[in-house]
């Protein structure tokens, strides 16, 4: 029986092509469909009692689920789109993770067309198993801090790496603790004396035959992190090197060269390149963090449309908790994001497909903008999916807490997107850094040495010289900055919002966040120009900066959003629903950051409380549609993983039958009581042996 | 060693004297230093494994440590204070923390005398174990909702108790799982076919012999929560009744009764005293986020003396990221809130103290008061700390995510803390809803049935109505409240600060705090008043309603931080470095909430921007002493159980140390790299078992 059937009559729109809308394409979709469908109906990837397992059964099943998953990949044929959606849908973090989407992008992105010819197809066929290890005990952001050693010895033409403190132990990187047989391990490189900053080198960590770490390779597991399940599947690393010894031609060569006789030499091919991986992982985190954000909101939306409580009449049934505007007004806005997520990570991956083909062709000048906005996003993104997920939990009320609900997992295996890859306050500043001093006539130029606090500096620094020098000569600025073309505009206009309504106007509500965006950037600016040193004027308006940062990438995701609107949308009411979640989205944010427009004066008292007015209008439209638009990310209750989320909404029954699974439950008296309760009930404590 | 040595000489304050500030007083902190130590110094008491262990094993250490600390209590004959700071200090939730915190307290508050006499000696030597089972799978923050039923029958002269529906089933409450003897079971009352409403029952659950259910009782664990470690420890239960019959005198009658005729009977004991327990709990809530959030910014700053990134200088040592102003922009708001909530928790107690002489007294007169300070600052603490908490976690980078840091435990076990006894939205809704309607004069009475959406709606409507009536008499509101009376001051003054410095004031900061509160509130009723059903208005505005109330909810804190300041407050440097925590704490809350002073028209954007100026330098003058402000609170390394803020900041020795300690590395091939490592790396999948 459907307990939710009565919620899907309501739904004033085709969910069957927003389904499609979500996937992307029909294609997408289809794939999705079908893979999905194919996990879910395979008990081989059983996942419901994850949470219960202690460590090792734990990651003894990882390891089974993922020879599993390759298995079944390699029976079905399935393509390479296919293979990964299986992976996707298979959920469960795991060694392949950093295998493919480190270790052999690393190996494409810096390995000369020799190493990718000798590596790539052992790791494709996984003969070999690689992750990627980077970050030290003592190092993480700083990637140029890292300790790590590779000299050259131009006796045996190896390298020599070489751990010379504790705190230079690789520590962290993914699938390092137990499984993996090779490694992209930063170091710093040192040929006949002298240091050359870090680099990549492919360096097998263990035996092929019997699995045992190769001599003077010490390897481990770092231990258990945060939740149930969760992030425990992956064997995070920690890994210490006593002069291990590798070829010359394991250094990772694309970009520079040592020689036979140990000299570095900078490669033709830009250093702009090494930057490729990592904009390609951002993109893929902000993709992901629709979908973290879209699964949390399922299980609310389903929830809270289940879940009764308070308001029966004459003895009749409760009122729905998702009937009520405080549910509503915490619930509706993450629904809207998780949306609005999926379309600027969509014109992301765009962007990126773009770059890439550029870069292919030689043409770099589209690539700071790509990496300021996969950094920017990527810190937006991140935060407001952890924070949503646990909003989301804190929404199912105390049944919440429990894992079966599948929200403590989900939020303890997502939150870790907020710090790897450059910690989000750290990539704020970065992007912040490239776009105020694009505007940047007012202050002096910033050098190098400014910007070490940012991780990606070298890259950053030469955009903003570059787009700096441009803007001097009259060019306008383009992509996702073009706005500060219309700078003299902005700083003067006010809203001229009258009524409630008016802000269902898209120009309305661009040029709000547009001149949000540069009335707090210009204001930075200012104030940096009252430093005599611009370091230490950066230093301390850092976090003015950040918030001017947020400023502009929100501009960034409503832009996005507003834009995808302009598009033709198939489907009866698909259109409109969208549109009320693009309304939801801006008016959410207008009123969470109502501080900025109303100090910056381009708003009104009165017209924020029009957009409050309008926003609580626009829950009602969506209120009927609630869980046909979160039907529509069409996950299967396999990959949600939730009791309260299920498609059917039989929660009761459900959440009870579970809690005798418990192995608590496996005897009626607990193991302990014996020897820790009955005495104390008996009062004879003083003999107990305790 | 001591690696923060250097931070600490730099402290300019007496450290020791904070420390009993922080304790509440001389006695407290030595009875805390003391019985912190004695805990900390007992390997019995040993935590750092906790994360590690599956759920039996962790359930039954639990056992053993409750029972160990139970012993300890009578060997050392500590005074009851003692022992509740030793459970307190052994710092791992169990079934003791509800048969002292919930099951004794209900007895003592809604018992008879007669009762009490017979229970309490049982429970006091823990010769039976008790929970406190109100909430079903059903039914949690509308306790009217609930469904089992307590029928009596006249022929034996009991209480019949029965689940009549799944949804009927107890769910949650600790202790019930597994070990709990007896509980407090809230049901229906029904006599001779009549219903009168929810009362609270002592059932026996378990045998005292065999510890097997009784007859017609089933009982289990709901399995696991959040977190490792953390709340698993605690056996919260589901229970169901099979027409189980309980002696007549086992209804708690002290407030109403049934007689052997089964008759229904309220008592002259007010109904108010039923709030009682709750009350206590909450009060109880409050002073705990305080020690929750303390841990956390324990850690974090700790951690952030020795974390250093970037910045070094001709290879000199890098900067310590607490040194980072985006760095003190997140932590030391907070590091402030755990002081605020200390204060504002201190005068609760003495409130709630105050009540209780009073209730005594038959003065039931600031018991509603009492009762909305508690709900809606339980809601603001708890919200805060948990958001705190998670925010000290990321503020520790990648290292944060591991259990080894503590963080993870600390937030997971807290959390719930924002869910039970009653959800915070609900609460807010319930402190707002008095308020407003103590400046109800604007729009109509709303009556019982408007205040369903809250849980304990007898109790706010009879204030509610008292209150108006009172205002209406040309009394003065009192108390907390007492600002409303300046409300034709507040609604007309303007903020009159010149310059940064201004914002040092207090008076100042009261006044733009009050005003703020009074505008939201009037706006609010002014809203509501549009409605011609007030019932409708109130559902529509909820959420504008919640933010009213939270800006109360601030002012009742700033204002408490304040009152603590005009004190004579001994020690070198004590009361300065107080003053600026307590700048922090208010001009971080103006400026998150920018948008409701701008909106208000109290501030100008250039009054707002020159707090933005003072909190900045306040951050200055905290910086030196930051590591002295966090070892105030005097934690042993065992009670915050982490790594990363350990006493000595030695921090990455013990991360590596500890890592070897998972039990993933009991073996350096892992378990199942035979059956599914191997194959896959040997490319003999298709052959293998899986
Ligand atoms: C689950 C997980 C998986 C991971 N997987 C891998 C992997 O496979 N391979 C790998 O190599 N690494 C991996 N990492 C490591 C990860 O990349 C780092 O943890 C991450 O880059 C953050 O760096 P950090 O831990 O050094 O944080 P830190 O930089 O030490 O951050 C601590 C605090 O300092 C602040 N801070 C630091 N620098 C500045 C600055 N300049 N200005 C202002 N504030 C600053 C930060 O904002 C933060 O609040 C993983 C981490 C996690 C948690
Ligand atoms: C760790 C833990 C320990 C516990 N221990 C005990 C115990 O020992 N004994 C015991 O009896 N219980 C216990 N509980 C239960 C606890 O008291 C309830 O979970 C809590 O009261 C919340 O109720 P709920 O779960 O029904 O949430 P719900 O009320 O179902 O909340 C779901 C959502 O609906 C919203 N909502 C509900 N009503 C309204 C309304 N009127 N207006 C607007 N929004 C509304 C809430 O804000 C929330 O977002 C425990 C719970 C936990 C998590």
């Amino acid at each position: 029986m459907d307990y939710l059937a009565d919620e899907r009559k309501k739904a004033e729109f085709d969910v069957d092509e927003m389904k499609i809308i979500w996937a992307g394409s029909r294609h997408t979709f289809e794939v999705s469909d079908r893979i999905s469908k194919l996990v879910a109906n395979d008990p081989g990837f059983r996942k419901d009692n994850r949470t219960m397992l202690a460590r090792k059964e734990l990651f003894k099943n990882t390891l089974r689920k993922a020879a599993y998953a390759w298995k079944r990949i390699h029976e079905l044929h399935l393509s390479e789109e296919e293979a990964s959606r299986l992976r996707f849908y298979v959920d469960e973090p795991a060694y392949t993770d950093l295998h493919w989407g480190m270790f052999v992008p690393a190996i494409k992105g810096q390995g000369t067309d020799e190493q990718q010819k000798k590596w790539l197809p052992l790791a494709y066929k996984m003969q070999i198993i690689g992750c990627y290890a980077q970050t030290e005990l003592g190092h993480g952001s700083n990637v140029q801090g890292l300790e790590t050693t590779a000299t050259f010895d131009p006796q045996t033409d190896e390298f020599v790496i070489h751990s010379p403190t504790l705190t230079s132990s690789k520590w962290w990187p993914g699938g390092l603790g137990k499984v993996s047989t090779h490694g992209v391990v930063y170091a710093r490189l040192i040929t006949n004396g002298e240091e050359h900053g870090i680099h990549g080198f492919i360096v097998q960590l263990r035996s092929l035959e019997d699995h045992l770490p190769l001599p003077g390779v010490t390897v481990g597991d770092i231990g258990m992190k945060f939740g149930n399940g969760a992030y425990n599947t992956m064997d995070n690393g920690v890994l210490r090197f006593d002069h291990v010894r590798i070829p010359r031609n394991q250094m990772l060569m694309r970009v520079s060269q040592v020689t036979r006789d140990g000299k570095y030499k900078q490669s033709d091919v830009p250093r702009q390149l090494v930057y490729g991986t990592m904009v390609y992982v951002r993109q893929t985190i902000v993709a992901d963090a629709s979908c973290a954000l879209s699964r949390a909101v399922t299980i609310a939306t389903r929830y809270s449309a289940v879940r009764r409580q308070f308001g029966s009449q004459n003895g009749g049934p409760e009122t729905q908790v998702i009937d009520y505007k405080t549910q509503q007004n915490r619930l509706f806005p993450l629904l809207a994001s998780a949306y609005a997520f999926k379309f600027v990570g969509e014109w992301l991956t765009w962007l990126y497909n773009d770059v890439t083909q550029r870069l292919q062709a030689s043409d770099f000048s589209t690539l700071p903008e790509a990496h300021a906005c996969t950094a920017g996003l990527k810190s937006l993104t991140t935060t407001a999916t952890a924070d949503g997920i646990e909003e989301c939990r804190k929404l199912c009320g105390g049944h919440g807490y429990l894992c079966s609900s599948g929200l403590p997992e989900l939020f303890a295996v997502y939150v870790p997107a907020c710090t790897y890859e450059g910690d989000n306050t750290v990539l704020l500043l970065q992007h912040i850094f490239t776009r105020v001093v694009q505007y940047g006539k007012h202050f002096k130029l910033l050098d190098n040495k400014m910007s070490c606090g940012l991780s990606l500096l070298v890259l950053v620094a030469r955009f903003l010289m570059k787009t700096v020098s441009q803007l001097g000569s009259g060019k306008k600025p383009l992509g996702t900055i073009a706005y500060m073309g219309k700078i003299e505009h902005l700083m003067q206009s006010r809203c001229t919002v009258q009524k409630a309504e008016d802000w269902l106007k898209p120009s309305q509500v661009l040029e709000a966040f547009e001149a949000r965006a540069v009335k707090m950037a210009v204001s930075c600016a200012k104030n940096l120009s009252k430093f005599t040193n611009p370091e230490e004027g950066f230093a301390e308006l850092s976090a003015d900066l950040v918030e001017a940062a947020v400023a502009h990438c929100q501009l960034i995701v409503v832009s996005k959003f507003i834009d995808k609107l302009q598009q033709d949308i198939p489907g009866k009411g698909v259109k409109q629903q969208l549109e009320a979640l693009c309304g939801i989205y801006y008016l959410y944010l207008l009123h969470k950051h109502q501080g900025d427009f109303l100090a910056t004066s381009y708003l009104t008292p009165k017209q924020a409380a029009l957009a409050n007015d309008q926003l609580r209008s626009l829950y009602t439209k969506v209120r009927p549609n609630a869980v046909a638009l979160v039907d529509s990310f069409n996950y299967t209750d396999h990959f949600l993983g939730s009791i309260l989320g299920c498609y059917d909404g039989n929660v009761y029954p459900k959440l009870y039958d579970a809690a005798w699974k418990d192995p608590l439950n496996d005897s009626v008296v607990p193991e302990g009581y014996h020897e820790y309760v009955r005495p104390l009930l008996k009062q004879q404590l003083h003999t107990a042996k305790l």
